[in-house]
């Protein structure tokens, strides 16, 4: 099965990544552009029991691995 | 107006980074992942027109800057 996950950080962490791409799309003359936050996205191929047990262990790698839960937040889409 | 960008590498494009992520994941113990890809992930705060406006204006950004259409897709989504 297919899982899709996000990796963003928390609000009020500043966010050099997503700083340098807004004042580029500026420079650019996108000057819609009001603010960009940068995060990750990641596609896993799991070969595993059922959805619920899968979602359970994404959750640990998420935990443990995938994000840092100290300044990210993470959310998971399994298909 | 919010916008999400997705990025991701094309298919039977290497991906070192995701290679990297399932051998960690691997190691501890996640033997049922089979396959991870690792792309980008983009929240935009526009203070645009239209939608439609907006949905040309943010494929100009992804064509010119936020993504490398020579390995990488994107994908926009305007709430």
């Amino acid at each position: 099965m297919k899982a899709k996950v996000y990796v963003t950080l928390k609000k009020g962490v500043l966010d050099p990544q997503g700083r340098a791409v807004m004042g580029a799309l500026k420079s650019m003359d996108f000057g819609e552009v009001k603010d960009v936050r940068v995060g990750k996205y990641m596609e896993l191929e799991l070969d595993g029991a059922s959805k619920e047990v899968e979602e359970k262990r994404l959750r640990e790698m998420c935990e443990k691995l995938l994000a840092n839960t100290v300044v990210e937040n993470y959310r998971i889409e399994i298909e």
